[in-house]
């Protein structure tokens, strides 16, 4: 078995209402940031996990994601790096 | 003025508690995910806006966590990328 330390984002659906994104939009517009065009606010999730190997690292955080750490309906996954700790 | 994406890990700061993360991590237990040492809670912001020039979007951004987006007394952030559009 090998640790792995295993990061994932988890952000709201294209098309999805993102109240938390557009109302850090309307803060930075107040704030003076003029040129903000889109915010979007989403999780980042880091586990640590033993392994065998690299992908099976990978596809258990997957089975994580899609049984608890985001909700499909309205979010979407994306793991963003596996690296052997 | 170019439209760059900008995107931000903010991550509760080491040695701070981290109650959401140990939170996951119980439940990832009682799911069967044995293997889960630990795991850590943080937002993952994706700010879209114009700028001169990549290193100007980049300050920019780096100005927003300090004033709004992270809370610097707990938290950590770093800026995971800068392209544009």
């Amino acid at each position: 078995m090998t640790a792995f330390r295993v990061s994932v984002h988890i952000t709201p659906r294209r098309g999805i209402l993102d109240p938390q994104g557009k109302a850090v939009e309307g803060a930075l517009h107040s704030l003076g940031f003029a040129g903000v065009k889109e915010v979007h606010v989403g999780r980042y999730i880091v586990v640590e996990t033993d392994a065998e190997t690299q992908n099976a690292a990978e596809a258990e955080v997957k089975a994580m994601c899609e049984r608890l750490l985001a909700n499909p309906v309205i979010e979407d996954f994306e793991i963003e790096s596996v690296a052997a700790r």
